[in-house]
């Protein structure tokens, strides 16, 4: 009964969320690589698109010089998976293609995601090498849905890793109290979802809302903005501007300054209708200064209006903004309450793509699971086998390492373990009190949706919860420790094993 | 009668747009930055949300140390503003935040685009600080619609000039034929939107296909890709795989040969199947190599495959490329046939956003029109005033400076033309002899679409056309020929004006 209450509420909830702009309506079966399809008809043609497989989505590198990722995306590919089918039309072109058999194409007809899904919660803090998303199913399907998934949580992930950067040097001020960061990127997002999905990451990450109206109605993100320069310019003066700005939004009032002169002409200007404002019981908010020198003229600006007796009214400063300039900013004494931050923040722009990869772990094999491994001449490009369940292990509070284990594997929290480095095996270290927590949670059960996506509001609290359970050195944006992702006993021979297995002279030459 | 059938024709093709799976159901209302809605309601409250406005949309420097950008995204403009609407749910979230009246609302309600739009037709190459659209109508229509409409242009210009970039790399090969590229970047794109549209751009800027099929499908782009590792891996020997695949896609068999070991099992297991084919009258059409050394690994396989007679089989190479890998690769003799690119094109990994803005430049004030203009600090920012167009002039066939000129001016190709450089004005030079050619093209007038939205290949035939009008110095991405972008006599002269009119001491101070 209890159960039956709980999936009708799991349904209630990606129903709603289908219905939200950013998903509605979208038919997305097509967006795949050619190769999916060519492979899902080559094993369809050879007779067994149901051989039943796992894939492992993870990633090798922290982008930006991180010492972690936010995982975020999972909301996405969930939806994805839920209302994928495809299209009469779909079918329509890829029969105009000419490549696949009547067969096929009937088959994708009645295509639906009947999997298997486990994954880290969005907002938990995630490491190189280890599965955010572990998929168990025929490989028919698996096939068809990495290229998208590998998209939304690449792009999500990336971006929320990127703004937790940006907050993080917004928040590192001394004694000082931290300033809001607000993203601000859509004009220079690489189109419409990138500029959707990334202030709904950004959120995640940590920032306060977004300029973003589409991604504030579709994710009840906190939606921000004020005015821009044309505002000004359309008024035959900065005055009248700032006047009929207060007119419109008495209670919320912020102005732009720096459209002439932010010294010579928008402080004073902005001053002068704070006094009006005064005059009818009001306050100014604030004021947003968008071009030049940010560390002398918002000093400069904080003089001026604390002389007129406005100590209260905030500084908001946009203009190129990232975690590296924000720093400068600080460490020069700027006097900035919020920061905007558009363009580095939207695109990652250092580092603008998460090389996530999704790779075939195990294979059923005449129902037994057997694991399979992706050998490189690039030893960090050999694959972890098997399917894998990642254990966070917390030392007296704090977490200490993750470690990934075989699946069937249990962990005796009262006996020590004794952990070692996957490369270096002589750097050993024995937690003897520890707590295990497990970080892929299911999500589809053969097919069948079990996990009640949570509010953005709970993601973003539980990015939050994530960090505080980590050392601060882990958390730097720069030279942070490197967080430890062991391997058990258990999987670290099994890989030595298949490696020796794989040895290419030892691939059967038939 | 004729101007009835033209604009059946222009209503078709758009109708047909609107349907493709790329474009349809797309409810992009709100996709717009909140302080634009705050500005409209600010111009409904003044009383003047009528006021007629002229926008232009430029940018101020080329991406990735190009000479040029290729302009890319118009007909994703078009789509926009052809079918923008504000759904009763958009009316209903703007409600709940508190912000507008009810007044405002319904002017939302009927919201349609009345405005003109001249624009640069897509696959032209353009330059910084010449407008690429030039919007005019109301300011309420033109405020709401500059964030979305910056987003699609910076980005897909951004991509096509990225894509160019790789692809003019991979055509200079000294006397060699030259190699094609394949856009694969899907899985790391910043989401479906930058996928998609990303993969349009590319096939504009030069590449000459995509793997991305939803991309495909909506804009007749040929699509391509064979099989990744995950195929391979999922039987029990390479050879299987080879063999498994050849016999689905007999006429178009292309190995992945890099999944243990290139040279002593990949090459070896395709010459086999190669055999194969070849005894039932088929050929091997190409192998691909998807990471190692890929100078060494396709000599090295061109002369395996050779000396088995294989002389036409093609090899594709892939694994994070770009311009400058591609380059070093070819200088080095790599024998590589066609190029998959991913990351690096379709984040155009370097430089990842184009700066394009959007400017208010003239406004009607008593049925006249007055230019307005941006003044700035820095000098590089101050904007060019006034409604304007653009003229490419063509001296002996090749584009030899492009000018700027305010609306009515008229040029008398018959007589000399004095240019000159709008910052450096002493530098000089005169056309006597010259072509001038209308940049701007009308694609909105007031409302109603004039414009006929050409096919794809039209626009990529457009980009060869645009190009070969251009010296080999303004083209090559390294260290490229600075192409003129000058002022007439009178915009400069009325930009001088402007800028001694608008010293901020001036600044009336009410």
């Amino acid at each position: 009964m209890q159960a039956t209450e709980q999936g009708r509420a799991i349904v209630e909830r990606i129903e709603e969320i289908c219905q939200l702009p950013a998903y509605r309506n979208r038919q997305l079966g097509l967006l795949t690589d050619l190769y999916q399809l060519t492979m899902m008809y080559g094993h369809f043609n050879s007779g067994n698109p149901d051989k039943r497989v796992v894939f492992d989505l993870f990633y090798r590198q922290n982008p930006c010089g991180n010492g972690y990722v936010i995982a975020a995306g999972l909301e996405q590919v969930v939806w994805y998976l839920y209302q994928l089918r495809f299209t009469d039309e779909d079918i329509a072109y890829l029969e105009r293609l000419q490549m696949f058999s009547e067969e096929f194409l009937n088959r994708l007809r009645d295509f639906r995601f009947t999997g298997t899904l486990h994954a880290v919660p969005e907002g938990t803090l995630v490491f190189p090498n280890e599965p955010l998303l572990r998929f168990e199913g025929n490989i028919f399907e698996l096939q068809l849905i990495e290229s998208a998934v590998l998209s939304f949580i690449n792009h999500q992930s990336l971006i929320a890793t990127k703004a937790q950067r940006i907050v993080h040097a917004a928040r590192t001020n001394g004694a000082r109290p931290s300033a809001p960061v607000i993203e601000m990127g859509l004009r220079r997002a690489q189109n419409a979802d990138a500029s959707i999905f990334g202030a709904r990451a950004a959120y995640i990450g940590g920032c306060v809302g977004t300029s973003n109206v589409l991604a504030g109605q579709s994710f009840d993100i906190p939606v921000m903005g004020t005015q821009g320069h044309s505002w000004i310019q359309s008024f035959s003066s900065e005055l009248d501007a700032f006047r009929a700005y207060a007119e419109s939004f008495p209670n919320n009032v912020a102005l732009l300054v720096d459209t002439y002169d932010v010294l010579k002409s928008g402080i004073p200007h902005a001053i002068t209708v704070a006094k009006e404002l005064e005059a009818q019981g009001k306050r100014l908010q604030s004021i947003r200064i968008d071009s030049g020198d940010l560390a002398y003229l918002s000093k400069r600006a904080r003089k001026l209006l604390d002389e007129a007796g406005l100590h209260d009214v905030a500084i908001i400063a946009s203009s190129d903004l990232d975690e590296y300039t924000i720093r400068e900013l600080i460490l020069q004494g700027a006097e900035i309450t919020s920061w905007g931050v558009g363009t580095h923040l939207i695109t990652s722009y250092d580092c603008p793509a998460l090389g996530a990869v999704y790779k075939l772990v195990a294979q059923y094999e005449d129902g037994v699971l057997k694991p399979t491994i992706k050998v490189s001449e690039n030893p960090a490009k050999v694959t972890n086998p098997g399917k894998k369940r990642v254990l966070r292990l917390y030392d007296k509070g704090y977490a200490s390492a993750d470690l990934i284990v075989l699946d069937g594997e249990q962990l005796n929290p009262g006996e020590p373990l004794e952990l070692f480095h996957p490369v270096h095996t002589y750097k050993r270290k024995v937690l003897r009190d520890y707590e295990a927590q497990e970080l892929l949670q299911p999500i589809f059960l053969n097919g069948k949706l079990v996990y009640h996506l949570p509010a953005i509001k709970a993601i973003r609290r539980h990015t939050e919860d994530s960090m505080s359970r980590f050392p601060s050195e882990v958390l730097r944006p720069v030279n942070p420790h490197i967080y430890h992702v062991d391997l058990s006993q258990q999987l670290w021979d099994l890989k030595q094993d298949l490696l020796h297995e794989f040895r290419p002279d030892a691939q059967p030459q038939k």
